[in-house]
């Protein structure tokens, strides 16, 4: 029921996500009457779903402590208890991200080894897409943090793109060694110093995210939510200079019309809904958040990554990382190095 | 002499600088074999430069310490002791940016009331321009450093735009009171206690940097460092992208050809040598740093936005702004609160 065009918006993605994926089995959560219809006009969807009556929801302005308290009967509460009891292999929510953190974090728990859960999402970049973490789940964070995110975010970028040592950069206001607060120097030393699971590259810098300069960008939450939303706000920015330029003349919109098929694609590669889906990662349990304002298309993709985080497995990934073997190798080369 | 192309790239900055404003004079620090055949090439431009030898230049690997206890007879450091001593009522650089800001700290002084000078820039924005500080001077900051920086925003942002009341911003994760970490919480609940010498909007996220929600977008130098060049990168990558899309077929060229001079306007407005030159607030004279790689238009932008503050008397309204009303003010009525 969460998202500006829910509950239609959620049912057009999961018939999307369906034609994409049709071993997939969804459970909608919501007011049945809405969207029983909804469901029958999308032809083969109805052997796929299954439908949770609940009228309860999270408003987008509750507070996540409101919502826990009292949303025990929500839409987003019953889908994220469905992942905690295995009914549900993973959720995905275009509603409150506040409610849905501070949900998904209490029911499903964080995993062993992992001090904070953290926002993770896939950015275009000029050699394909990165991934950076976090993007506010977490407003203040210690090296520990950072290095658990750059862990996390590696398995991640490794599970979904199937690239086996991922990069990861360190964003900071400069790439020499002495630049920055002692957060990221000590973050950054104790990553060059130890053998990590992906390859380290060191620190990069605001400008390095769109250039793809690494697979994987780890920041502390204030700072990775307010470069996401600059560079989603340039980015925004340029595609409405462009389209005032094209209005500018007779000429100008020749020119756009003969250009329109290239444009098109360029447009889609930059499209939020293209990269739509933030993790929430570290919890015993997938959890997905969609833009609230995407269409189907972008829902669908989100719960496309969500279906692809299942079948890779990321979870077991994540814990095998953390708790089997190298995290606790980090920890301990790190306490011999200080 | 600093700067990619420099010094042929600084005299053309000078000698187009000059052809804006015939009344200002020149004094070059350099290289006199190499600067006197350059101002020579460029006509009108002799009679309104002098040249002040040295060969010695700060590198742009050279550490601030190294450059402020080796570079006493460097360009840099020549230049910004004629703007101490009164020759000159503005130094701009191309050079070295940790350099500069050392050195104009230590030999211009800070102003009283001020903390910590930051650096500050136009950025360009969907309701023209916005200015943001700090982007990089300080890494870490208090909440009195942000209100000091808001405050310097704002008069800057006064002084060169002749808005009379600018809105103030103080970047965040979130625009509720609740959002952020204390530093940005204390700052703006003092700001929207105190009368202050602007209009305090309250908190901004990242995308309202270009869409010019204010005037003054306030943020501690780590974060602003890595936002505008998130935003910038994110700029670059359409660029590119858009270029691409033009090279795609023979019909998307065509388009562009017929479009060009609509798209050469929207370029002119995100072109970085169009909002060229960082000012260095809060000292007792004006230091402006120039990007490196900016070329003579670029550069003759930085040595404009100089002159205009210089004639519009920045540091004395600053001055006024701190040291004879307005912070004491802010200080008396915060511990009453407090």
């Amino acid at each position: 029921m969460g998202g500006d065009d829910a509950p239609e918006m959620i049912v057009e993605g999961a018939a999307i996500a369906h034609d994409r994926a049709p071993h997939a089995k969804f459970i909608l959560f919501g007011d049945e009457a809405r969207l029983k219809p909804l469901v029958a006009a999308r032809g083969g969807l109805t052997a796929a779903c299954t439908i949770v009556h609940t009228t309860e929801t999270v408003a987008n302005e509750d507070k996540p402590s409101q919502a826990l308290r009292k949303g025990r009967q929500s839409s987003m509460r019953l889908a994220i208890d469905a992942v905690k009891d295995g009914t549900a292999d993973g959720v995905v929510s275009a509603g409150n991200t506040g409610a849905l953190m501070a949900m998904s974090k209490v029911v499903l728990k964080t995993l062993q080894g992992i001090d904070r859960p953290a926002l993770c999402t896939f950015i275009p970049t000029l050699r394909g897409e990165c991934v950076m973490l976090d993007l506010g789940a977490n407003i203040e964070c210690d090296e520990d943090n950072l290095i658990q995110f750059a862990m996390m975010g590696a398995d991640f970028f490794r599970t979904v793109k199937g690239v086996q040592n991922p990069t990861v950069g360190l964003l900071n206001v400069g790439v020499e060694d002495l630049k920055g607060n002692e957060t990221v120097k000590n973050a950054a030393q104790i990553m060059r110093d130890v053998a990590m699971p992906f390859e380290f590259y060191g620190f990069v810098e605001g400008d390095d995210i769109t250039k793809g300069t690494v697979n994987v960008v780890v920041t502390d939450g204030f700072t990775g939510n307010v470069a996401l939303k600059a560079a989603e706000g340039a980015v925004r920015m340029f595609g409405r200079f462009l389209e005032a330029a094209y209005r500018e003349s007779l000429l100008a919109k020749i020119g756009y019309l003969l250009s329109r098929g290239a444009l098109r694609s360029m447009r889609e590669s930059l499209d939020p809904r293209t990269h739509n889906g933030a993790v929430f990662l570290g919890l015993n349990g997938i959890a997905v958040k969609s833009h609230g304002s995407t269409d189907g298309q972008g829902f669908a993709n989100a719960v496309t990554l969500t279906i692809n985080m299942v079948e890779q497995d990321l979870i077991a990934r994540i814990v095998d990382d953390f708790v089997q073997y190298k995290f606790d190798t980090v920890l301990q080369q790190k306490a011999a190095i200080s």
